[in-house]
């Protein structure tokens, strides 16, 4: 089975590149062979993130049609925020919290989609239907995610769902919500890409 | 709260027809105020499942946006397949089991895809997921649905899950899963606009 390649929006923010890195241990829990790449480089925040949960960055690429024929894209659809060769590999699954435009399939695909502040919360539902237990450093870099997107669950896009997938992922990860929250939003002060609706 | 339309198809199918009403179903009983409707009469076949089941046929409907501001759509999300005046109403959620095409939105939505072999298939999930049963006569119709898309299991499209939800249902309906569907698909053959793969 080839490998599948799995990819958060250009210019990624926190929940774009650690919803590529949940989703892939995800699919390969369940048989998949995939590996979360990045669109860009992590920002100070995101590296944050993955400094504290001891994570190694995904690697970076522009294009993904000469190593992948099969992508999956998380935290964005449009083509034009993906990836450059978008239109040169199958789509078979997307998960994500924004609207749906410019995206359209030849076959059809698993496309999971609810509106809430977060792919990762998302993610985490995907996590309990298949059963499948989040491991410490993934719970800790999904819950970085919802505290980048909802401002710590305090944007006009926090649900319920989101609060809730936050605690309970604090709790997996083993830090105070708030504290950390904090702390990974003052490491994201010096980066200047950031977007609360992303 | 004002009443949302659900709606499947132009042409509708027998999985057109039943996702509207099962779909309408799960939603009510989670506290939104929906109504099944169909944007064309029922065949031969859906005709025969509604009675079977003691199910009125949902009222037909050729426009939406006089009576609601807000839809669901179930086994379609193409415009051309959909109520004439869909560009003015929102589009809140869609389950769905074809490509993505032709389909966008200004806002976040619930969207629910899954490439199986039909829309009642992926909404079994739901009722799970949602911890609320299947009434009887709802599984009936469900499976009627799965019948009528994988042509009693047969067809290319259907999966593994498909079977896996039309043995369920029977049992949850009551019949003879393959003396029903036999009968079921018989009692289509007077149509002419069958086509699996819808
Ligand atoms: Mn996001
Ligand atoms: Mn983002
Ligand atoms: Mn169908
Ligand atoms: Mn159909």
């Amino acid at each position: 089975m080839d490998k599948l390649l799995i990819f958060g929006h250009q210019s990624p923010d926190t929940d774009a590149i650690t919803s590529a890195i949940s989703f892939s241990y995800l699919q390969n829990q369940l048989g998949k062979v995939t590996e979360p790449v990045a669109l860009g480089e992590a920002t100070d925040e995101t590296q944050y993130a993955l400094d504290y949960f001891s994570t190694k960055a995904p690697r970076v690429v522009d294009t993904v049609a000469e190593e992948a024929e099969e992508v999956m894209l998380v935290d964005h659809n449009e083509a034009q925020q993906s990836a450059s060769d978008i239109d040169k590999v199958k789509v078979v699954a997307v998960v994500d919290h924004h609207r749906i435009a410019n995206f359209q399939t030849a076959d059809p695909v698993y496309y999971r989609a609810e509106p809430v502040g977060c792919t990762n919360t998302i993610i985490l539902k995907l996590f309990k239907e298949h059963n499948v237990e989040v491991p410490k450093d993934i719970a800790g870099l999904m819950l970085s995610a919802i505290i980048s997107d909802t401002l710590l669950l305090k944007s006009p896009t926090c649900t319920e769902e989101d609060e809730k997938a936050a605690k309970e992922l604090a709790d997996l990860a083993g830090v105070d919500l708030e504290k950390y929250g904090k702390e990974l939003l003052k490491a994201g002060t010096n980066t200047s890409d950031k977007n609360a609706d992303q």
